[in-house]
């Protein structure tokens, strides 16, 4: 949401972009409980304000669906269960499907045995790390949610790309006040951060990226040719060393356990990007966990005590120019409230790629 | 290790050490057994070179211990427990007998149910975080540990400090490959720098403190005198926003989940420090996960792909200046064979408590 630059926009009420993408999805034969959830994803990412990871990205869904790499049919398999555990294989389904699924898993686990985790190998892109949470908070339940992606950041001393932007995600649930809602790639800033500066031609903040030989730049195109992102904390001074640990956890967690590709070899989101050289698993990996709060302590209680903290935070003296700290969830509830009421703008070249859908499927946009 | 200023040492064997401390808290009447568990936590990180926390800290407990403040034979309670999950009221004990059992349960756990979760509350200091996840490890389990601690970091656009430097650790093992073990704090540099930046009367990098207005400053005496410490990320721009909400993840699964006091409640460390206004639960809390590996996967296979994710961090193209990335843990145990070998260097001051300490209690050190 920051990061508007001054573009064109259309507005679309977000049933109406929700409806479009689950048509989109069945067209490819998702069955319509699947495509009716992936669209879900979609959409939920819209409202909350995460662009990048709506609708905007449903022309690579599209591309994907459309060169056969990813199956619309997938039977998701068991390959190891345990009272709390379970390792699933995706078989090359949309993430979009294979992360709700797993997710419902690991929340199906916590209501017997207190806690669910679920490890996902042989399944695609997932949508925001935050939606699964959001779903378990449904429920009493403190999600967790976590992907291993197409590598873009370098380890901290590295000169190239070696882990993904890997988020991570947890939800604690509030009662008068708002749910805490943490999600949050690993890396220093985000890649679509990368492309706004280039496309205005700025400059960007040193610490967010190194070029191809692996010293920090304020190129943006630099980082995009060859380039790779920093962890969050960028230096050893800062605690880069922190931000690249956190990258390797989600990807252990994610990849490694599961049985899916990891590191440098996740395979890329979208057709046009480079597939590696070398494959060491299963499409790339997600992991998800669910804690059933009344397992630890009593809900309402929980609850309470997070109103209390959600208070205390906002009761925090606010730094020189600034009304103080957000509480973690809080820009994305301000924007779904908005776009709830308003619609979801698209910059005119999402709603390009939408057309260009439309034109190829006969589903109708606007 | 990385920030030895030029100042006498004494050298002691590890085993010298531990047994003293052992007899130190046999002389608070704790147990045999529980004075042997927490030497042996102290002496894990002294042989790590994790000097802060370490026998360094013990004229700390000492002075709780004398004061009555710590409960030398607790009872642990369980407050309420599932198959997978338990918390634990830690009945005031040292961190360093409450922190191990606790983690037992959880391992316990399981091996069980495939995972087990604890959330403790009342209980205090637990040494380093990476301990715990260590002797996970032995049992081919994923171990994860977090505490909450006294506060002394602001979140993002705050002016103070309401969170503790809240550490997070987790564990994964190799074979031929040593493990990967992550034992890191949410903050962006530890208050240990802060404090050798004023002995030495040096300038701290921008980015790892506030002063009392909430201003960036590099003046460590500011941040002392009522400032703060800055998240890991430090700033927006730098993704300060992400540090802020790790430490609220751990303050939540640590303190409020289990009844603990959280963020700025959290009551102090040492005997001379402020006790908060108010208090919202009993004493610090802590978090322990163990994710038995053979529920996800055969645990052979796992640490061969571990093997594999090390020999490819290890490959990464170098940095400038830089000899390559490290593998997590990899400064943790280079200290640990040198100091099995050599023994543990000790500054003088520390030296000199443990002296304080001997003539006290009529434990002989030398």
């Amino acid at each position: 949401m920051e990061d508007t630059d001054p573009v064109d926009t259309r507005t679309y009420p977000a049933e109406h972009l929700r409806d479009f993408t689950r048509r989109v999805f069945e067209h490819f034969q998702l069955s319509e409980e699947d495509a009716s959830l992936a669209a879900g994803v979609l959409s939920r990412s819209d409202l909350r304000g995460i662009d990048s990871h709506g609708v905007a990205r449903l022309i690579t869904y599209y591309d994907m669906l459309a060169a056969g790499r990813i199956n619309p049919r997938p039977k998701i398999r068991t390959l190891r269960e345990s009272a709390s555990t379970a390792t699933l294989d995706g078989d090359n389904g949309l993430g979009l499907v294979v992360g709700p699924r797993a997710n419902q898993t690991a929340i199906h686990k916590a209501n017997f045995a207190g806690t669910g985790w679920v490890s996902v190998c042989n399944t695609n892109h997932y949508g925001i790390a935050g939606y699964y949470v959001l779903e378990a908070l449904k429920q009493d339940i403190i999600g967790w949610s976590m992907t291993n992606t197409t590598s873009l950041v370098a380890p901290l001393w590295g000169a190239e790309r070696m882990l993904g932007t890997n988020p991570l995600a947890i939800g604690f649930p509030g009662n008068e006040e708002p749910d805490i809602v943490i999600d949050m790639a690993t890396c220093a800033a985000a890649y679509g951060k990368i492309e706004i500066a280039t496309r205005l031609g700025e400059a960007i903040p040193k610490g967010w990226a190194i070029d191809a030989e692996g010293r920090e730049t304020d190129d943006a195109g630099a980082m995009i040719e060859g380039g790779a992102l920093l962890p969050l904390g960028s230096r050893r001074e800062q605690g880069g060393h922190k931000g690249y640990c956190l990258a390797v956890m989600v990807d252990v967690l994610s990849g490694v356990l599961s049985g899916a590709n990891w590191g440098p070899f996740a395979p890329p989101f979208a057709l046009q990007q480079k597939i590696p050289e070398r494959s060491v698993g299963k499409g790339i990996g997600h992991f998800f966990g669910a804690m059933k709060i009344d397992s630890f302590v009593d809900p309402d209680e929980f609850k309470s005590r997070i109103d209390e903290y959600v208070r205390t935070l906002r009761g925090t003296k606010p730094a020189p120019g600034t009304d103080g700290p957000l509480v973690p969830g809080d820009p994305e509830r301000a924007a779904e409230t908005a776009r709830a009421a308003q619609g979801v703008p698209l910059v005119m070249p999402v709603v390009e790629d939408l057309r260009t859908i439309s034109r190829a499927t006969g589903i109708a946009l606007d």
